[in-house]
């Protein structure tokens, strides 16, 4: 029996975006695969709110992360990470001996525009990068307020992991001034994984020449090359089963209309923490509470695991905690395909199911 | 209309293949993708001789090329190239300032095992690399002799590219003792392109960890970390479709037999090269021709982009030279899916073009 997903990645996958994976095979240096990445390209920038190149990597979401801060960082990268995946950006500096520095915030706590500004003022930073959506946590950092505050600091750099938020909550890349904005496409895109993408700012391009070694696969400069001489394509041989899904998608996703999306995310999202307060409670600040899940404190000290297992019977899935956060919290996805009617079937099976817990 | 593939990647799909790149999504650190990685790496065990880990990486056999140049070269390099992708291997070492020579044979001869013994004995080297077959000048390099060689040198890890070879034409791993054997979905295997798969020594992961700045997402020892510690997971979240499909494929191929699948690629080579050496000449060394794709010298001037055009229309695709190789050969690929009624209808496709083009 399938499970019907509510963890932040892999989503739900509608039928028929499904079917586009099986899609018969092109060759990948053909013009039919040109026009493939240049019709995705020109929708995803509806999705980023962006003018900027879009780039497609066969990797996940980390490929890209990793990818942006080592081709980019020509001095040295401070990292503000509210969770595992903060983390594990700053990880990834280190292991590509990138001079970096991590600003991390107590858990469950945001990236806090003061914090931005207080490392920015050393002078020390050609880039930095901020968690969108930490999935650990649940926490969605406060973009917006953090972009006034780099306007005193616009030459440097300005990455974001937007993996677990993008097409979910508005994030308008041109108007923030992100220079790389990255995601992945089994989260709120709701596609299956396999395929990272990124927009990136043609100074941040420029910016990076400076680096001497970035790489191959991952390398930003790399991967734009084969964009800008090639004719949208790219620098080996894509994932073109993502490619036919994800252009497809693109049309379900505008079809939907961004704004009616987003707002599709916020009432999933506020119905959720609605129940998590009455019943358990917010594991993130509430104010910074993630649009496309939320992470539950386990205040009643249930067995999540036995939680997840009566669900399983009755064809559900949801997460346990992250890491060191396992058993003390659980996540309840509400992203991508999911609709208000899947959020109040989860939890109407997981009312029913908390009392045989003890 | 769909055109068949006689290209060196992607190739052909099976219907039943693609289809299975349509599965619905499971959770990628549940049980049953645990199960799903461990059945693949058993049976992919079998395609390639060996009882050594099998890593899935979600990238091109690029990804894993660069991954295993970067992180198991503790001292230095030597990247012996008979083309294209050779060289790039050895781009790959440059790029992630891993110490490396290149010894590049003429392009249409082999590396021989003379050029590698020549190298070793320097006793600067505890890496070398070998391309068991190359796309774009149609060689495939004497490994066996090489293992001969080799065995002056155990102490060298020995990394192979079989990209488009593994699955085609045999190459028994363990008994080579090759300490890394690459290959990638899309060519004999006859998948999508989105994943790269590769079997590693345990020695090789010892080695590795003399190696400081390994980086993330393509680092071996980090993927095999998962396997190991994870019970057969991945670093990130991997392509599940392409595992699904490639669990699926695995059986098909194993049913098949893989010797009779070495005995139909052996065979659609040597009617392919019979025709080549009638109507135009081999490129590569013909003792040194490869099993999964002919390189055809244009020696009679005509059109290969004319030829292809007019393959197209009815519904066949071949491949042009690579790079300066551009309309100086054509490539037909006889790999994977195809059979030997396959290659007689291309050619008969192509000789009823010929004359068309003057």
């Amino acid at each position: 029996m399938h499970k019907k997903l509510f963890i932040p990645g892999p989503t739900e996958v509608a039928p028929d975006v499904l079917q586009k994976m099986a899609t018969p095979m092109i060759g990948h240096r053909s013009k039919d695969a040109s026009a493939l990445q240049r019709e995705i390209s020109e929708k995803m920038r509806k999705v980023f709110h962006t003018t900027n190149p879009i780039l497609l990597s066969t990797s996940s979401g980390s490929g890209l992360m990793e990818g942006s801060i080592r081709s980019l960082t020509a001095k040295r990268a401070v990292v503000f990470s509210v969770g595992a995946f903060g983390n594990r950006w700053f990880k990834m500096a280190e292991a590509n001996n990138v001079s970096a520095d991590k600003v991390e915030s107590e858990w469950g706590k945001p990236t806090t525009p003061e914090m931005v500004d207080k490392a920015l003022a050393t002078g020390k930073y050609d880039v930095f990068t901020v968690t969108h959506n930490e999935t650990s946590t649940g926490i969605m950092n406060p973009v917006e307020e953090i972009a006034e505050v780099r306007k005193k600091y616009p030459e440097v750099l300005w990455l974001v992991d937007s993996v677990s938020s993008m097409a979910g909550a508005k994030i308008e890349v041109d108007k923030l001034g992100i220079d790389v904005c990255i995601t992945s496409t089994q989260k709120a895109l709701a596609l299956p994984p396999g395929m990272a993408i990124c927009s990136v700012t043609p100074r941040a391009l420029e910016h990076g020449k400076q680096v001497k070694h970035r790489g191959w696969y991952l390398d930003i400069l790399e991967i734009y090359k084969y964009i800008e001489t090639k004719d949208y394509q790219y620098s080996a041989t894509p994932s073109l089963s993502h490619m036919f899904a994800l252009n497809y998608q693109l049309d379900r996703i505008l079809a939907e209309g961004l704004e009616n999306r987003y707002a599709r995310h916020k009432a999933m999202a506020e119905y959720t923490r609605a129940w998590a307060k009455n019943n358990f409670a917010l594991y993130p600040e509430e104010k910074y509470a993630s649009v496309t899940l939320t992470t539950i404190t386990n205040t009643r000290n249930i067995s999540v695991k036995a939680l997840n297992d009566g669900l399983a019977k009755v064809g559900m899935q949801i997460s346990n905690g992250y890491g060191d956060l396992k058993e003390k919290t659980f996540r309840i996805a509400h992203m991508g395909e999911l609709t208000m009617t899947d959020v109040k079937e989860v939890i109407a099976a997981i009312e029913k199911i908390l009392p045989t817990l003890g």
